[in-house]
C-alpha cells in the first residue's frame, strides 16, 4: 500500500485530495477557487477531449470559438437563465483603465451569447439545423471547491444546436446523451445511468434536461455529463427565428450539452485504489511503462539497451514511456508509476534477456495475480491485448460494484439506509418541493428518472401517491 | 473577379475585412472588440495548433493548464511587466454578488502567475528544464480592433520554460524561433523574417525578445510569433529558485513565446487574391471540393455516383468535400469555393465519366492555365502530389513578393521611399529615442535585426553613427 495515500475506507474524500496532488494531475492555485491542471492531468483531459471531439465530429457538428465575456443584459433575457447563474457570476467592471458602462460577465455558459449569434446567421430553413460546439473555459464563482469535481474556472466543451422542429431538437439532446453514454463507457469505462434530471436538478432555462450519472467507489454519485432540450426558450429570448419552406417565420428549436473537466475527477474516483489511480487503457496518458532492471553495473547497458528496442517497437502500437531515471529503485518506480496508474509496466533485467522474456504487470490485479511471462518476440501482439482485456477488466468491475450497489427500495426507511453506501432506485411521484424536502432530510437528490423503466407502476417512496417512473436518488458530488 | 469583393490593390484593409466576414472566417460580436470565431475559421486555426502542438511535443515540451485570473499584485512584481500591460487589464471586481478584496486581473499573458507555480514546483537541478505549454485565451484591452490581426481576446499559445543556465535558456528561445519559422515556412507557406526585436519593441519584461516578420500583400509587416529571453527577471520577481549540483541555492533563467490566431490573418493576408482566400494545402479545412456537373437531369444520378466514389477514394488521403448542394449552378458553387480558398477543385460531368476522366483546377493559377484533366484511375496517386505543388508554388510566390519589397537603402529619403510599398534594410545604430523619432517620421518602426546579417560594417541610415548590423524597417498591423 502506498503509505503516503490515506486508505480510501478510511476517508474517501482525503484520498481523492492527496492523489490528485500525489499523481500530479493538479495543483492549487493562488486565484481563489482556481486550479493548475498539471501536464500528466492536461493530457489525460487532452483524450478527454480527442476521443469525445471525434464522436462530435462523426455526428456532423463543427468547432468555433465565441467571446469569453458576455453583456449582463444578455444573460437578462431569459428570466430562469439568470436567475439561476446570477449568484454565481464574475464579473468585469473595468478595462482598459476605464469604468464599463456595462458590466461584462465571464461566461458561466453561452446559451446567451451563442443566441445571439445564432439569431443573425439564421435566415431560412436551409441554415438549420446548425451544430456549433466550442472547448472554452468558464467561470462559475463556486462557494466550496474541489480540485477537478467543482473549480472556479473549468475547462469543458458545450454544444449549442438549432433546429427546425422540436422533434429534431428532442431527438439531437437524446442522441448526445448517446454520444456521452458511449463514451463514457467504452473510453473512460464508467457504466453510467442515463436519465432524465427531476424539475428542481435540470438546467437554468431548459424544458428538460438529461444527465450520465456514476457512481464513485465511495457510493456517492458524479453528475458526469448533461444534455438539455431548451424547447423555445432562448429562440424567444434571442429571436432567433427563421422562414420556413412555405416562406413563414418560425422560431428554432434549441439544445445544448456539456461535458467538463469533471470528468477526470470521475475517472479518478471510479477506477483508483489504495495505491493510487488506475487509469483506463484508451485514455491513460502513458498506457505502458517499461522499468530496466540491473543490480551491477556492468548489466546496465545490455538491459537498457534492450528497454530500449522494446520501447521503439511498442511506440507504434501505444503510448510508451522508459523510465531510466538513474538513482532510484525498480521497486521504486514499480510504486510511482502504480500510484499515477499506468495499465501495464514491463519489467526487463539481466535474465529475461538470456530468456528472450519479459514480465508484464497488471495495474489493475495487485501482485502475482497480475504478473505474466511474455516471450520478446510477441509483444506487438500481446500488449494491444492485454491492455483491452485491462480496459474491460475495469470496465467490469467498476459495474459489478455500482449494480451491487444500487438497491431497489419500496419505504422511505430503506431509501435512507440505501444511501449511506449507494443509490435507491425507488417510485416516484414528487413534485419540486418533495425533492427539497427529501434532501433536507437526507442529503440525497434525485440524481434522474433513468432511461431504464421498469414498465407498469408503483406507489412513491415519499408521498404514498401512485407513481408511473421509477427515479435514482443518491447523495451528489 | 469576385463582385462582392473589393480589390486589394483599391483598399487592401477593406478587401481584408470583407474577406473574413465573407469567408466565414469570424464575425463581429456584440462585445467590443471580441470576435466569433466561425467554424470555418476555427477549423483553419485547429489545423495551425495541431501542426505547432506536434512541433512541441517533439521537442520536449508538454501541455498544462493554469488560471484565467490573475491577482494584481503578482502583475505588480516585475516593474516593466506592469508598466507594458496595465493599460490593456481587464479586472473582474465583484465574484459571487461579492467585491473582492483584490481585483483580479483577466491574464493578458501568463508568465506572472506561472512563474508563481514554478517556483513551487521547481526545487532542485533535476526538475530543470520545466518546458510546459498552455492553449489558452487572452485579453488585452486594445482601442483599435481589427479581426485575426488584434482582438480584445484571443486564443494562442503561451510557453514558459525554466532553465538552470543561461545559455541553455538563450538556446531555447533561439529554437522555438526556429520552430516557428519551419512552421511558418513549411506549414502556412509563408516566408518569414527571424530576428531580434529593437529596444523599443521587446516583450515587456524580458532580457531580449525575438520575432517573426511576414510581409502582407500590402507590403506592410504582420508579427507572426515572439519568443522571449527573460533572463532573470521573471525568477527574481517570483522566487523561482534551485538547488545545484553543488547543494547551492540558484535563480533559475526563463523564457517565454507565443503564435496567436493572429497566424489566421497572416494567412489570409499573405496568400489571398481578388477572387478571395487563397488556403496553403497544409492548412486548408478543405483541401479538395469536388463539383458535380449535369444539364440534364437523367444526368444527375450517375454524375453523383461518380462523384462520390471519387470522394470516397480520396478521403482516405486528403481532406475531401463534395458539394451536392441542389440549386446552385456548378459556375456558381466554383465561385464561392475559389472565394473560400480551396486549394483544388475537382469537376466532374458526364462526358468526364464516359472519357474516365476528370478536371482538375488549382486555385492560385486562375483560368485556363490552372486546370488538368486527370484520368479517373490515377487520383489517389496525383491529387496528393497536386497539393504539395500548390503548396511549393503559393510559398515561391510568396517569397518572390516578399524578395521584391524589401529594399536595402543607404539614406533616410530611400527609407522613406522603401517603406510605402515593402520593407527597408538599413545599417542601424540608433537607440529608444531613435527609433521613436523614425516612427514619428515614418509611421515604420524597426521590425527586426534579422539573423541574417551580410557582415562588416556601415554607417547608420538615420544617426550616421558607424553600425554593424542591419535592421528591416517597415510599417506594421
Amino acid at each position: 500500500m502506498a503509505e503516503f495515500l490515506t486508505p480510501q475506507s478510511e476517508d474517501f474524500s482525503k484520498w481523492y485530495n492527496e492523489i490528485v496532488l500525489k499523481a500530479d494531475l493538479a495543483d492549487y492555485s493562488p486565484v481563489r477557487g482556481c486550479m493548475v491542471i498539471k501536464p500528466y492531468g492536461y493530457t489525460l483531459w487532452e483524450r478527454i477531449r480527442d476521443e469525445l471531439d471525434l464522436r462530435f465530429k462523426e455526428t456532423g457538428h463543427v468547432n468555433a470559438y465565441f467571446p469569453l465575456f458576455i453583456p449582463m443584459s444578455f444573460l437578462e433575457k431569459e428570466s430562469e437563465h439568470v436567475k439561476g447563474f446570477s449568484p454565481e457570476l464574475a464579473v468585469v467592471t473595468h478595462g482598459g483603465g476605464k469604468e464599463l458602462d456595462e458590466p461584462l460577465v465571464v461566461r458561466p455558459t453561452s446559451e446567451t451569447i451563442i443566441g445571439h449569434m445564432y439569431s443573425k446567421w439564421i435566415q431560412s430553413y436551409r441554415d438549420l439545423p446548425l451544430l456549433i460546439n466550442q472547448w472554452a473555459n468558464v467561470v462559475r464563482w463556486e462557494m466550496r471547491t474541489r480540485l477537478f469535481l467543482r473549480t472556479t474556472e473549468f475547462l469543458w466543451q458545450e454544444r449549442h444546436t438549432a433546429h427546425a422542429t422540436e422533434e429534431e431538437a428532442v431527438e439531437e439532446t437524446l442522441r448526445m446523451l448517446g454520444v456521452y453514454t458511449d463514451f463514457c463507457v467504452k473510453e473512460a469505462a464508467i457504466p453510467v445511468i442515463p436519465g432524465r434530471k427531476s424539475e428542481s436538478e435540470k438546467f437554468a432555462g431548459a424544458v428538460a434536461s438529461y444527465t450520465i450519472e456514476a457512481m464513485m467507489k465511495d457510493g456517492k454519485a458524479l453528475q458526469s455529463g448533461t444534455s438539455h432540450f431548451l424547447g423555445q426558450n432562448f429562440a424567444k429570448a434571442f429571436d432567433i427565428q427563421y422562414l420556413d419552406e412555405k416562406n413563414k417565420q418560425q422560431l428554432a428549436w434549441t439544445t445544448s450539452w456539456g461535458v467538463s473537466t469533471r470528468m477526470v475527477g470521475a475517472v479518478v474516483m471510479t477506477h483508483g485504489d489504495d495505491q493510487g489511480l488506475v487509469l483506463p487503457p484508451h485514455l491513460a496518458p502513458i498506457q505502458v511503462v517499461i522499468v530496466p532492471i540491473w543490480r551491477k553495473n556492468k548489466e546496465r547497458g545490455a538491459v537498457l539497451e534492450a528497454a530500449k528496442q522494446i520501447k521503439e517497437r511498442l511506440s507504434k502500437l501505444v503510448r510508451v514511456k522508459l523510465d531510466d531515471r538513474e538513482g532510484f529503485s525498480p521497486g521504486w518506480k514499480y510504486n510511482d508509476w502504480e500510484m499515477r496508474g499506468v495499465p501495464l509496466r514491463i519489467e526487463i533485467g539481466p535474465r529475461d534477456i538470456v530468456k528472450q522474456n519479459v514480465m508484464v504487470a497488471r495495474r489493475d490485479i495487485p501482485g502475482r495475480d497480475g504478473k505474466m511471462l511474455i516471450p520478446m518476440s510477441e509483444i506487438e501482439g500481446r500488449i494491444p491485448a492485454m491492455l483491452e482485456t485491462v480496459q474491460d477488466a475495469i470496465y467490469q468491475k467498476a459495474k459489478d460494484f455500482r449494480d451491487g450497489n444500487v438497491r431497489d427500495v419500496e419505504t422511505y426507511d430503506e431509501l435512507k439506509e440505501a444511501i449511506q453506501t449507494g443509490f435507491a432506485r425507488a417510485w416516484w411521484a414528487g413534485d419540486r418541493e418533495d425533492e427539497t424536502r427529501v434532501k433536507d432530510e437526507t442529503k440525497a437528490t434525485v440524481r434522474c428518472i433513468p432511461d431504464e423503466q421498469p414498465g407498469g407502476s408503483g406507489t412513491c417512496v415519499y408521498t404514498g401517491k401512485p407513481a408511473t417512473e421509477v427515479a435514482i436518488f443518491g447523495k451528489a458530488y
